[in-house]
């Protein structure tokens, strides 16, 4: 098994600290997206969304996306289960990761690739009036957010989950971004404080 | 159980096609999204994010995301499995599923929403510039999913899967977003003469 895998981008980072999580470690190649590496030919024969990171078996099979190459690892290592228990737990983890993708991660990396000079190569063309336009969105969310774990430990209820590894994610990646986390969500910069101070969160 | 519904819109039917190929049932309430009707104080209660669909359990738990939605029902009524079954298929699944909603659904859905007039009070502000770079972005993934599916009859595998259903809405919301199938994608045709002529469909 080995695992593509690029620096500090987020979603390679995902998995990384899923793995952290479970005590695992995979052999990984680094993948330079900055410099295009991407791209390549060689690349592109893995994964010809061009994205990262990607999981390839010793059999040659390859599981790209994120939560997909998560998945995979906790059916074959369930302990600590990181995707919840039971239909309902599975599905409430399921629903705040989703959440946290889609309301959080996706909207901080559009404030990111369309909004920074550095990621000019990354995201083509650049729009920066939508980069600008992702950015009050952040706010929302965490307000949203900010509810949840005044009334949860974590993300998605009472225990950590994958979830958590995606807002964590999602909460690192707004430095890049320029965006600050206001000091009124308490409760997230109480979690935020929690899940940074995990041994997984160095990955 | 009761499903809050919003007529052809493209999540809530990803939905309601499950639940056809599950041959289940269940109450629906419509929310009228073109009238804004997902942003009043009442559906904010039950998904603050305002985003249809959501299943509201008996007890009143709330799940909202299409694909919790979708696995809750699954852990529930497990036969047909639309999510895969065993470590690997499972994952390809969810692989598919999120390729097909990432680089098709919500390409499409941007197209849509940053271009079309009849958006403009769901995407506020319209970013025109975004919908237009979104355009190519969908012959892209097309080209990827035509060669998939030239080495398999549905988009996961030769087993048809939720992939399927995501990937269906996504290819009827070309239309609305005004996006021509283009001919050269043949396997794509064949594919979608196939799941659309199923029962389902109708959803």
């Amino acid at each position: 098994m080995k695992l593509y895998d690029s620096g500090r981008a987020p979603n390679p980072r995902r998995v990384k600290i899923f793995l952290a999580e479970k005590g695992l470690s995979i052999p990984t190649e680094q993948v330079d997206m900055m410099a295009g590496a991407h791209r390549t030919p060689e690349y592109t024969a893995i994964n010809p969304l061009q994205r990262m990171p990607a999981l390839v078996l010793d059999d040659g099979t390859v599981i790209t996306e994120s939560v997909a190459i998560c998945r995979y690892l906790e059916a074959l290592h369930p302990q600590p289960p990181l995707f919840g228990t039971g239909a309902l737990e599975t599905a409430l983890v399921e629903m705040w990761n989703r959440r946290c993708e889609i309301n959080f991660l996706l909207v901080v990396a559009n404030v990111f690739r369309h909004l920074h000079p550095a990621a000019k190569t990354l995201e083509v063309p650049q729009v920066p009036a939508w980069g600008e336009a992702n950015k009050p969105r952040v706010l929302d969310f965490l307000r949203i957010f900010d509810d949840q774990l005044g009334k949860h430990r974590f993300a998605a209820g009472d225990t950590f989950s994958i979830a958590d590894i995606t807002a964590l994610v999602a909460a690192d990646f707004m430095k890049p971004a320029r965006i600050e986390m206001p000091a009124e969500f308490a409760n997230v910069r109480r979690w935020y404080a929690e899940v940074s101070a995990r041994p997984s969160a160095g990955a």
